[in-house]
């Protein structure tokens, strides 16, 4: 038995920020073959995966856990019940690898984050789930190391690039386009994506349809 | 001796992507404050700094070569000369840390690269200056690996995200605020900067001059 990782995921209508340049069934996709990349990672680094989803979910050979009422709830429900280590990782994260992963749950302290972009928290690894309470939106970074701070839990902060960038954006895409090894840059670039140069800024295009 | 360690830098009239929130003498000292973050963060690591800059400049101790004929002419010449390992570090990461920097120079590989956010590359370490070559602006990372290729260089893409955040634009003040441990954060404190959160977003506001 490896450490489980909780993989919050949103099956219906996720990554709305990106409308501008997919439509629905396609953010469900994109969104179910980002969650894959995760699973991927976490399964590398011995982990075994747990999607907690919104909505009636099924993928592949994965438990799907379904819980409706909001991140925080869901989550504070499975810490409570965790005396052991235990991850929580986001499904947004498809740059993550096993090497990523395997830092974060090799450290020597009471827990270990992931920031990512803009003060959210992408990945939070604790030694015993049972010992902390999350709470995301907003400046999630800080109000975790903070509750930490509260509760005694040393934190080690892991300096990974590949667990920081969460794709939310159009321009998150380029990140994706460059440093993706897995499946969800092979997704995009089937739906006509590529890398745009202009005036030395790095954009993104999608081609027209024939 | 340590590895030298080529910080690229223009004190006049840097950053300017941050005039909204900066006036010019605020965005020259908030540029000479990242500087000295990095000189602080490769000296931790045991590398001599070098700052190469595009104007007469003196900087405390550390050695200055002045060359104004480009970023990529000016580094050629210099890694022409060098049959030594050799860092190329950017003088906007103020989030750089000595620990980061030693994961780059400590490598097994001919090379060791991390990129920037957008595809540009925000340090290359060489085994052997003279064996490469640097091509900035665009995707550099995308052609320094190409580059390194040509050349033969197993490269190593460092997965640090304090290596991987320059600062650029406003919201990347957000990540000074919230992960700086140097200089550079508590000089935009000083100017009368914060974090705000607005409906869930985090971003910086600057409190008006009494």
């Amino acid at each position: 038995m490896g450490i489980p990782a909780i993989i919050p995921f949103k099956p219906v209508n996720p990554k709305t920020r990106l409308s501008c340049v997919l439509d629905q069934p396609e953010r469900e996709q994109f969104a179910e073959t980002m969650l894959a990349d995760v699973v991927n990672a976490v399964e590398e680094a011995g982990c075994d995966p747990l999607i907690l989803s919104t909505h009636p979910y099924n993928f592949d050979r994965v438990p799907v856990r379904e819980d409706p009422t909001g991140l925080n709830e869901a989550l504070n429900v499975i810490l409570a019940e965790e005396r052991g280590p235990l991850l929580i990782i986001m499904a947004d994260l498809p740059l993550a690898t096993g090497g990523a992963v395997e830092r974060m749950i090799s450290t020597r302290e009471d827990s270990a984050m992931v920031p990512g972009r803009g003060g959210g928290t992408n990945a939070i690894y604790l030694s015993r789930g049972d010992r902390f309470r999350v709470d995301y939106y907003g400046a999630s970074f800080l109000k975790h190391r903070q509750i930490a701070r509260e509760r005694g839990l040393s934190v080690e902060v892991v300096d990974s690039f590949r667990l920081h960038t969460d794709v939310d954006e159009k321009e998150d895409l380029v990140e994706l386009l460059i440093h993706g090894t897995g499946l969800s840059r092979g997704f995009l670039e089937g739906l006509g994506f590529s890398l745009s140069i202009d005036k030395g800024r790095v954009g993104v295009i999608r081609e027209k349809k024939a």
